[in-house]
């Protein structure tokens, strides 16, 4: 399946080390270069591996934006007037995340959230205090502070008092990964930490009781064995760019079409970790997303599949509407708006699948079962008309009567929308990055953390935008840390 | 997690093999028969460990139905008047298992269908040549041949020409499990195999270079070393009654409230695979069922979600209705049926959630949208009238209005109603039963079957009674046969 061999390197079969380190980090993104700083700044001795010939990984890709909040606020949610509280932002990540859930992990996040937003402060990072008040994916102005999960819509709003979490860089358009990213690796060259660049992770090293020792790297054609006697970091991104992994542990994925990520997304250090006895948790999840919005005028449409049901409120987060969107039955999925109201939206990518004067008309041309779309809008547009929303209890701030003439976006999957997606399944670790065997046991010397692991965000249900990175920069540094903490073997 | 160890046991720490096989194994169900049976017809000394006290595994706690076809039809089938087409029956499960399928262990299986039934009578199993016409779960008289999937529903119906595939035993009753195992047990009874009960699979025994030797048994409280020159076959069941193992891997099953499995479904079989580097598959699928028929006229009804909308077409197996139940937003699943249509399932215990005169009494006593509930009904009666869905296109032999006194069944999760089910997710295999590694290798000496492999039946969107039974016995044969032939080592 792939050419990452998973099987460990024998200690015992290893008769020079070529190079030494206390910890060795593979990959040099947003997980590999937070956990190489706090790892440095603990005292230990780092080296980085990245396979592509620049520090960046799928960070730098982003838009790294940073979900935080609780203890009060951070210092821009409390200087926009917001006074967050640990436990809403617990409750919201818990129901979001739902049976996927894991507690210790967003316990742990929710409770140094604040302190990462400063750490993140002090490393350079700038965040005006400033809020972006549209309903958007993310600020593409200077601004910080924005909604990006579900905070504010059904069934969330009834279990946690909402509060905007998304953290945008103060810097205009979609360049946050590019600044944090640089921000990242210049606190690392500002420290003792080796970088390795075009050196490729081959295998880990292992004893013959499992524990991770170093690894092998191919660096200018070579292969040389590392040790890290405090251990090793897998950081090497998910496996979103692996077709053949996508394929068999996350089929539904491939209804997607614009893979997020970088090259180096190819699954090997989930292979390796997994090759040395490290347990996989929700291979089949993954965020998969339908971004509707910006406009936000588009919220006041309704989502209806192939039988003209509406099947989401949709003033939710747009991954929730795409999770919602691809298990619907039959082959169908459109929204359905004021032609008023329509305004090209600069991701989708959606063609009009139909217009009307009438819903008759409109059905007819899509394709759709007429008495049924009618009735749809007519029951939807009787109750928008009185703020209400008794099927998906939409907000009343999204609720008006769709009027002719209507539209109808296709957003059918394979339609030539865009999907773009990227896997959250990976290593199943503790909050402090070691990897857990099936049987509830750590391997000693072996840590993950990004994409790599299976992190706070595990489905696109439940995702907010700044999940992901805020997951990898803040269990990163976590790992870091705890690697630094632990004991030196030979 | 476990008290299985995932990791094996060092061959290099091997000092002494108290028993010496060519194929060892673990688990006497219908799998683990089928593999002592071929294996040791083909010429191989075959030792089989149970943890219980006795042979029968989840086999023989199931109907042991057998799904088979192709080939122009088994002898039930022709006697029946059906001439099945391998390629219908290839279409129609590569169709149902979807993004999921496993097309080689699909075609297989299809192939060597017909073959299998001579098999099984061939062991002794009797199969009366008579067809069980209503709709149900399984024949509860003698008769044999049922349709038990999706076949005759949309869209499956579309893709390949139905046919009934599901062959039950000559018994009366729900009490094929117990023949169809003791058919079985005979057969190993009569041949050169030893079996050891109360013996409990501890780990395997590898290698240094992952290939499996042999494994540790624990017997009146000894370990032993067993060694097997030519494998090992894990036919260990599933991981249904291991809550932990549920709980991380397979949330959405916890919904189900009967574990259909025996004691001994830990998980262990898979545990010990994937601890010798075996890659797993679909952790997270299962079989989830809201058995509502028979009696079949509870067909003429429909099921509402929260919203009161449909959400399937209510003439697919059972199983397919609750995969898409337990997807639906909203706490609420109902099943509304003409009053007089109704008659108490015999399986479901499902309480009335309300009666009404008109639909907006019923909805009110059931807390459904009084405007959409009356508009579902009112929409669906009209076209049933014509003998028509535009909806879900049900089949038009379970059209009807449903008309005036109204009842709904309450089929929401942890109502009371039943939810039964079983795991699906298992070691990554070849057809041969050969498990995998995460880079498409094979590992020397181990293999797998049943429950404890990722088989043909991987989702219940699919899934048809017969399905796991047929993977078991017929991939259970597979791996004996090939480890049979497999070079002896040692």
């Amino acid at each position: 399946m792939s050419t990452t061999p998973t099987r460990p390197r024998r200690l015992a079969d290893v008769r020079e080390w070529h190079h030494e380190t206390d910890v060795a980090i593979v990959g040099f993104g947003g997980a590999g270069a937070c956990a190489a700083i706090e790892a440095c700044d603990a005292g230990a001795e780092v080296t980085i591996f990245e396979v592509a010939s620049a520090a960046g990984g799928s960070t730098a890709l982003s838009s790294a934006e940073v979900y935080m909040g609780g203890s009060g606020g951070t210092r821009v949610q409390r200087a926009c007037g917001y006074q967050d509280s640990t436990e809403d932002m617990f409750n919201y990540l818990m129901a979001a995340q739902g049976d996927l859930a894991d507690e210790a992990k967003i316990r742990l996040y929710c409770d140094r959230s604040v302190e990462h937003f400063d750490w993140l402060v002090s490393m350079g990072a700038k965040y005006k205090d400033s809020e972006y008040k549209e309903r958007a994916i993310m600020a593409l102005t200077d601004d910080c502070l924005l909604y990006t999960g579900n905070e504010k819509s059904w069934p969330f709003r009834d279990v946690a008092r909402p509060c905007p979490r998304g953290h945008n860089l103060e810097v205009e358009g979609d360049n946050g990964g590019p600044m944090l990213m640089g921000i990242l690796e210049g606190q690392v060259a500002k420290r003792d930490v080796r970088v390795e660049f075009d050196a490729r992770a081959l295998t880990l090293i292992s004893d013959d009781e499992g524990a991770v020792h170093g690894l092998v790297v191919r660096i200018d054609g070579v292969e040389r064995n590392v040790r890290a006697r405090k251990g090793v970091l897998l950081a090497a991104g998910g496996f979103v760019m692996n077709r053949e992994m996508l394929e068999k542990y996350a089929p539904l994925l491939t209804l997607g079409n614009i893979p997020v990520g970088n090259p180096g997304d190819m699954g090997s250090g989930i292979l390796m970790g997994q090759g040395a006895g490290g347990a996989l948790l929700h291979m089949s999840e993954g965020f998969l997303t339908l971004p509707f919005y910006p406009p936000s005028s588009l919220t006041y449409g309704i989502f209806v599949n192939a039988q003209g049901q509406r099947f989401v409120n949709e003033d939710v987060y747009h991954a929730r509407v795409a999770h919602h969107a691809v298990r619907q039955l039959g082959r169908g999925v459109y929204l359905i708006v004021n032609h008023d109201d329509y305004h090209h939206p600069p991701f989708l990518n959606a063609s009009v699948a139909g217009t009307g004067e009438t819903l008759a008309e409109l059905a007819e041309e899509v394709g759709l079962p007429v008495g049924n779309l009618e009735h749809t809008v007519a029951y939807y547009n009787e109750h928008a008309a009185r703020g209400e929303d008794p099927l998906f209890h939409k907000s009343p701030e999204w609720l008006k009567p769709i009027e002719s003439p209507y539209a109808a976006l296709d957003c059918t999957p394979g339609s030539g929308v865009i999907y773009p997606y990227f896997t959250l399944g990976g290593l199943d670790t503790l909050p402090t990055g070691e990897v857990l065997t099936m049987d509830g046991r750590t391997i000693p010397g072996l840590y993950a953390a990004g994409r790599t692991a299976c992190g706070v965000p595990r489905t696109a249900a439940g995702y907010a935008s700044g999940l992901s990175v805020g997951d990898a920069t803040f269990f990163g540094r976590v790992a870091g840390r705890q690697m630094a903490e632990a004991p030196s073997r030979g």
